[in-house]
């Protein structure tokens, strides 16, 4: 699927829609199959035992799976999620975390896809989501 | 199920556990059947068009599911959520969230239940969560 | 919501369009709140061990869901599962099974709602659905 | 992690514990990462309109999600599917299915990961499931 948003463009677009939380995020790779978003984990993400809080992940799910979306339909700040299931396999470390997002089906009224979710540096995933998006028609 | 703590024994429970953010919760009812909590919404959990962000009704999902686990376990902190899934069905209005939980079955690895969320004072839910939590071992 | 189709118009519906299984299903009771669907189970949903097999359980689940959702807009035969997502809790016994659909949101484009599972008889849920159809555009 | 089953072992096991259904699957391949497993298509898995139906995306899932986990663990038959969440993606050719299974997490109770469906010969998956089992102790 060709892609109409750059990196660039998705960050402004993140200021300007989210202009609360655009700081939490930093895209760091996008191309065809694959997004890329970071979790810039500070204080408040955190959890006691060292670790990052379900709705932080959550959170970093949703923001990256919204952005792999845009970048194929245009920004539609109006795509709203409709379901979002995720499965948390590990605890993840008290740093910072990667999401990567695939679109497995882009249809007319739905995206469906999944981001898997790593502690920065390291190979095995913390956690497994998968999310569906509903499009506004234009 | 019988029930092994009350409402204060929670709220006491998630001040020592969850410090930073159990002010945000209030658990209002409690019986055999259902445990309703509030999400005590401020600017925090806000979005822009004037709703309650996904992150923060995954909290409180997480949270409900959490404590009427724990009703039925008794206080053990490293009872883990292993899979949640939210159908976001309405846009919450920009007030205060209630979500009521239900144990549907307490094994002795596994927790498993849901928890509808509405608006206060609403009679539509605004979503339904589906949590399964994992209980240690004594 | 208003119900826009009696039992007997679902069964003679599930014979036209799903001739080689609507003899698997008989619906029960049709409510503005609740449907409630047979599976008449026969030796080919068996499993060794004496239990109802995954793949029958999900037919219920799904039947049941469609049926609650053509109750509310008529009978659209092209209206399509997009996700079902099945918490399996107790092993079913080797008898009937019992489907109580809800639906909890029916918008424009997507009905959402839950299916209860019982074993016939008992009281305790074997396993609880949750499903999402996508509604055809007239 | 170390495959302690061959495609062979496999393929006797599924003959053993379920003689009813294990003609309807062939095993194509296994390595660490992932295996492929065939549902052989008959007439009984099809829907009119020419179309895979439901029930048989869901127990390919199943079977291939159950030998990926078997695969590492050793053939335990009392191993059981606790969650099931399917997305259907598009609508499947009227011709054999095949199911890609991943172990994403594999615990000492809990075995997590997805299975991502497909038409044979077609690049484009179907549906993409998502499954926990439960692992029984020794």
């Amino acid at each position: 699927m060709a892609l109409l948003m750059t990196i660039e463009q998705m960050h402004r677009f993140l200021q300007e829609v989210f202009p609360e939380v655009c700081n939490e995020f930093t895209v760091l790779a996008l191309d065809e199959d694959e997004l890329t978003v970071r979790l810039n984990v500070t204080q408040k993400h955190l959890r006691p035992g060292g670790t990052v809080s379900g709705p932080s992940m959550f959170a970093l799910a949703d923001v990256a799976f919204y952005l792999a979306t845009l970048a194929r339909i245009g920004p539609k700040a109006l795509t709203v999620t409709t379901n979002c299931s995720i499965d948390f396999m590990r605890k993840p470390a008290p740093c910072n975390l990667i999401g990567k997002a695939r679109v497995l089906k882009l249809g007319k009224a739905l995206s469906v896809g999944d981001v898997m979710l790593y502690s920065e540096g390291m190979e095995r995933p913390v956690a497994h989501a998968n999310l569906t998006y509903s499009i506004p028609k234009d």
